[in-house]
């Protein structure tokens, strides 16, 4: 029989009611025949409610204790959706991580899933149980301690099962009906995607969309699971199919430009006139990486005049997460000797934009489009970086909606009229 | 090192200020020198809104759902309590039952505990950390399921543990600071008790009073852990003794009676006129049983005149839960033929007294005169039951403060005025 795996969020099952619809819809896949595993979230509000007990007890808390107390959420509601289902008449049991069990590493509060076993849920098929799987969470084999896969973490919990069951897909049920060119809150003209590939949502979900946690996707992209983003609002007996998340090869009408992305979580920083000698990337970026600080984009523009006879010098300009911005201008100025510059000047009034399509590989000249329209609006570029089907231009917060309108306008995603 | 086992319910751990309050109990004993596992229940009113869930979800509920959804109660105030421990500077970890593991029979919401393997506890004491133990919950090996105890059952997990792990003593923290002679709302001159046998605190429980789970007594008595009843809300840096459970022969200065119980779940049945043969009390008593209906207190009268000529026939007069009371009338009137009686009457405004003492293998008579003492109050007595250390009698509800005073009196148990 095919299987399938179906993931709920917290909002899909923040009442007794709402869990009801959320078993009407995996009836509907049983009754098509489907073997079902089911992973859920904890009910909307449960996982702050216990983490703001956690921070009460222990401000600097022990995340082994976190994760304890945090995965409890998503035990209460398998056991909640297996009893409904039950109630409907079909055969389920919940399955907590540690029961099947799904191993992970033991980095507690973001812990990498390393193995699913699939023996007993294969087992669980065989006697025609749904299995009701608690998102989120897993155990570390060594300690036999609980562990917490970090936000978003059912998303990616359900991959995995998808990829260690064989299931013929896996379906993501959330509050929002799919995958949109862009988030429509900003251009109302964003329209909704039918197929995205791996690679593409590999990159929107890593720059600022939400709608799937990136390590889902790594996992999905691996595995080859193909997964629907939809709605868990639709009606049971009646649903939208969402947006397939899948190869590139099954997408027929390639566009050279699938989805606009922004990120309001970023800083600037520049560095002035930088001593320009061999070793002084290694100088400023070194530290930073030892401090645990990500950087972003890199640029670096000469600075010193050739022939002047002065030493050479350059300015350093590259961006950091707006939340790790103060950590990293401290250690700049404690490294002002070290590295020898003239200046550190920073901004956090910036947004990263991004458009991202697989198209971009066969496309010469699409992000130099990009630059003469946001030119011509206007817009200033901080920084630009570019990768194989994506490329990224900092500019000012205030900008926002008319880059990116300009640029969904541009690659021709704006929905008929 | 000594060891020390250190239990809290619910109401101990209603909030993050309460659970501060137990880690100062708990560091009071670290402090002096003890190996300490502290056994805690879920936070109060936590249990009651997970078992309403269940209950929404599903009448007629799976157990074993059930214990999935309800045993993540522990599993929070088990994080919580750890991360306060270690606030105070205190080396903590929550250990969950399957983690230990506790291992219980498949008995999913009344599980008896089968094993506690104490390795991992130790090899926890041997780093110097206290154990945090979720109580009421274990798992049943075959399955590898989670299972729960029963309302109380965190009394026994602490009992167990301190039975495993070799503890020199199980202190029940609980919202009374003892075990009292009797009731202290009905009887103001009731007296908390300095000792009590394992014998005589199995009756009590068994008979009514609520301090602690009946198992928990037989598990401290078998494996002859000193258990102490003791208050939470005593200030941490003083605390008073309590109540100590221990083997009779600690108890120098024995009384011939120590407490008096009573119970108003009781309900009363009287079958009249039953053909006096052999056979009859089976033909009663074993529908009962099969429908798993207990019965406890029985009389038999005979009540035809010998000699008459008539057949000789018997009233059977017995009490049962009074949550039994109408199954039980139910399935007596449809065995009417085949009993052959006369009538049924039953009765459930009626109250079960009880008076326990070791004292009493030694002195003859203690019984009778409370029968002439309820007499001379005009306090009628329905039915009577005698065992070693205990004897009961079944009178109006009406009766049940009246009752109680006069034996507490007649038994030399007031405290001194």
């Amino acid at each position: 029989m095919a299987r399938l795996v179906m993931k709920f969020g917290g909002t899909s099952v923040a009442t007794i009611e709402r869990i009801r619809n959320v078993a009407a819809h995996v009836r509907r896949e049983v009754e098509a025949g489907y073997e079902v595993a089911v992973v859920v979230s904890a009910m909307s509000g449960k996982t702050n409610e216990l983490v703001g007990w956690v921070q009460e007890c222990h401000k600097l808390y022990d995340p082994r204790e976190y994760d304890a107390v945090v995965a409890s959420g998503e035990q209460v509601t398998s056991g909640l959706l297996a009893l409904t289902l039950q109630q409907m008449g079909l055969a389920a049991r919940s399955w907590q991580g540690w029961q099947i069990p799904i191993l992970t590493s033991d980095a507690h509060g973001s812990a990498r899933i390393e193995s699913i076993d699939p023996a007993r849920l294969n087992a669980g098929f065989a006697r025609g149980e749904v299995a009701v799987i608690a998102g989120f969470q897993g155990m570390h084999e060594a300690t036999g301690r609980l562990t917490t896969l970090g936000r978003g973490g059912s998303d990616t919990s359900a991959v995995a099962v998808a990829a260690a069951i064989g299931a013929e897909r896996c379906d993501i049920y959330t509050d929002v009906d799919g995958v949109y060119t862009t988030d429509p809150r900003i251009v109302p003209k964003a329209r909704k995607l039918e197929k995205v590939s791996f690679e593409e949502m590999l990159e929107m979900a890593s720059l600022g969309s939400k709608v799937l946690q990136v390590r889902s996707v790594e996992i999905a992209m691996v595995h080859k699971v193909r997964t629907f983003v939809r709605s868990s609002f639709d009606d049971p007996a009646d649903p939208r199919p969402g947006t397939l998340i899948c190869e590139e090869e099954e997408i027929v009408e390639q566009q050279v430009v699938t989805g606009i992305a922004f990120s309001k979580d970023e800083a600037q920083i520049t560095l002035r006139r930088v001593a320009d000698k061999p070793g002084v990337a290694a100088a400023i970026f070194g530290p930073l990486a030892d401090s645990n600080i990500n950087v972003d984009m890199i640029i670096q523009v000469v600075s010193g005049q050739a022939g002047s006879g002065a030493p050479a010098t350059t300015d350093m300009t590259f961006t950091v997460q707006a939340a790790d911005y103060e950590r990293a201008m401290d250690l700049l100025r404690k490294l002002k000797s070290e590295i020898a510059y003239e200046a550190v000047e920073g901004a956090t009034d910036v947004v990263k934009i991004s458009a991202i399509g697989v198209g971009m590989r066969s496309h010469a000249g699409v992000a130099a489009l990009a630059f003469r329209a946001l030119a011509e609006k206007g817009v200033n570029i901080r920084a630009i970086t570019t990768s194989e089907i994506k490329f990224s231009v900092l500019i000012d917060k205030d900008h926002t909606e008319l880059a990116v309108r300009t640029l969904h306008s541009l690659y021709g995603l704006d929905k008929a009229a």
